[in-house]
């Protein structure tokens, strides 16, 4: 007798080295445990979703124009509905103020099954295991997630109230060509507004320094270096101006690749986010989305082509951001009420989160006393630990917490404030 | 000066290896000459797309209940809607006769977007380069893409009326025995109902017998050798019975991935997939899911909960049988009138596709005088040598074409053939 074959021998080395990611154990415990308040899940605001608004739109599309209804039924092309392509380049021009298309050009844009579709698509366009991409420190940790399963290595570069440090940048940059890895270098990756988990937003001029800057290695790495811009959360602002994306500096058709998506600002559950970028990497991408799916579903976004043809989406979304700037304020209350003296925390002008810190710096982590105790009074955050890459350079905080305020009714947040105090 | 950078030099192996599939070009062709009658797409028909069912369900969903109209536009879960898989598993039951659940357990069950992404998934999950996957010859070309793409090398198994020649996987297995190649050999890709392209039906003994010898082999792999039933057709079927899945026989839980779609049967622009796959699998493909996409559209699965739950889906099933049987047989009365003395072929009995060859065996290649006539007469179809795996064993045979009925008109459908004769 042999012993029984493993399936674990029948994996690809991908298919062996991802594992579950942390958040899907706190998402587990809070299906588990109805009973907990859950200030960690990045869902948005059930109560503000555009239901009326949707039944709307799809009454109108499915009623008036038989072949129009038809169309939105079918299969659409892989880079996405033309209209909804050319609607979401002239909306990025209006924010950026650009006066040329350049930047925002139409046929290099794609509609991807959310953002987070774009983020995978190049990670496997330009990525080989072993090469290293820039980030945040620290950053999206569904991010980190994509690269640790893929084997890219993760690079903290430190951030500010403004965005990246370019200095801190410089030297790390400086660090990767002593060590003669520049070759290796494929990216920097920004989440630019309202970052998750911090809530930052990213300054223009920081972009552009942080783009001048990465030029200056291209030769010794021998290829180009991209600025990865994570926009999500761009149209959840709710205080102060908007902030222009690369797509807007005369590097960005060369050197920008953009991701933005229409699922968090109108609905989740309406997928479609979208890319722009350099014309080579456009074209790999759309080589790659068609293997993974032909094109992102058309019904969803004649949705959003209807939205944003009628005052529906920009009504949506002005309500949205009364919404969680009210629910940030009740955040932010119960903070000052009962976190005053134990925390410390940035108060956000957008997106979904406040990022939070213990003033004793002790520890928050999943086998924190802290964290255990939090679940003791069934509340659960983001430990903030899970958002830093590996770097030998720095110990790994691990005082932090990501507090959502997204799907959290105004009563739970305070709640789980007043408990997270306790 | 240095030259100026490529950005060729920043792409992974995968991004320099994709090309754009050859589809990719015959519909560009289709797009830019509106005369064009093209029997080359996979388009399903337009004219029975089911735009009032779609109105009805959505407004249903979006007015009677807010919670539920809610929860339909926000974030589902990563294995999609527990509903949706539960309605799915519980119809793939009925399907195959199964008396017990074991084989369709809902558990191992993933929605995705589109049949097509699951096969995205389980490539990535189980082949590394160079790794070996057994198909039919010929097969669907979209997945000798994904091979291409990700180095996956296909070798070819031969097919008659009832799919794949035991007989023949035995010496293709042989081969890879005396060749020591058994350890890179992961799977045997079947596409069992109608098949893309030929619309052969695999016999369900077939499958057991294919079953059977792949598990002969598996201790000189050294892993599971798993087969992976495409069923994207399976419901597409307008004479003779069903044939039962892969999915009721012993081997299933632990050597069957099975993967189908709600995307034909139902709306295309509503793409929705789902797979059933070994434990261990699931969770590998559940984890490379959530870095993808977290979770197929919850608005879409909502959609069809509502149509599997009402008699709509199967009305609608049935008018969609009807309509496919007319088609094929206005195809079928034209292959008849106009190439009878010139093409053999047979008739399917599901499906979107004829597989026909020419009878003096002339070549139909993209470069034939054939194709290029054809393309003058202002027809378009899709030359049979891009369905076949490389294969040193055999002529790679260049004489055939498929013939799509499923998204031109009748009339379109008669006159192209008759141009196609000319």
């Amino acid at each position: 007798m042999t012993a029984p074959l493993d399936h674990r021998q029948s994996l690809s080395e991908l298919g062996r080295r991802i594992t579950d990611p942390p958040i899907a154990w706190l998402m587990k415990l809070a299906l588990d445990r109805p009973e907990l308040i859950s200030l960690a899940a990045g869902f948005t605001d059930s109560m503000s979703l555009p239901v009326a608004h949707t039944r709307d739109l799809l009454e109108r599309l499915l009623t008036s124009d038989a072949a129009k209804a038809r169309s939105a039924l079918q299969y659409g092309t892989g880079a996405g509905d033309d209209r909804l392509r050319q609607l979401t380049a002239e909306r990025l021009r209006q924010q950026d103020g650009a006066e040329s298309a350049t930047g925002h050009d139409t046929s290099r844009l794609v509609m991807t099954h959310g953002s987070q579709q774009l983020l995978y698509l190049v990670s496997e366009a330009l990525c080989e295991e072993g090469d290293i991409v820039l980030v945040e420190d620290p950053t999206y940790f569904v991010y980190l997630g994509i690269a640790q399963s893929r084997a890219i290595q993760c690079r903290g570069v430190r951030i500010d109230e403004q965005g990246v440090v370019v200095s801190h940048l410089e030297e790390v940059l400086e660090g990767l060509r002593k060590a003669g890895e520049l070759p290796r270098l494929k990216a920097l990756y920004l989440v630019t507004y309202f970052q998750n988990p911090t809530g930052t937003t990213t300054a223009i001029a920081r972009k552009r320094e942080a783009l001048e800057l990465l030029r200056r290695y291209e030769d010794e790495a021998g290829h180009p270096l991209y600025l990865l811009e994570d926009a999500a959360y761009r149209e959840l602002r709710f205080a102060g101006g908007d902030e222009p994306s690369a797509l807007g500096l005369p590097e960005a058709p060369e050197r920008v690749i953009y991701t933005g998506t229409y699922s968090k600002p109108f609905a989740t559950g309406i997928r479609v986010g979208y890319g722009i970028l350099p014309r080579e990497l456009f074209n790999v991408v759309m080589r790659l989305k068609g293997n993974h799916d032909f094109g992102t579903a058309n019904l969803l976004q004649q949705i959003l082509v209807g939205a944003l043809e009628s005052p529906i989406y920009e009504e949506h979304l002005a309500q949205l951001r009364q919404r969680y700037a009210h629910k940030a304020q009740v955040m932010g209350e119960a903070l000052n009420a009962h976190c005053a003296e134990t925390f410390e925390w940035r108060t956000p002008a957008g997106g979904l989160y406040y990022w939070a810190g213990t003033r004793d710096r002790r520890g928050t982590g999943i086998d924190s006393d802290f964290f255990k105790a939090a679940l003791g009074h069934n509340v659960l955050y983001v430990p903030g630990a899970l958002c830093y890459a590996e770097d030998a350079a720095r110990p790994q905080p691990d005082h932090e917490m990501r507090l959502s305020f997204g799907s959290a009714s105004e009563a739970n947040i305070t709640e789980g404030i007043r408990r997270l105090a306790g």
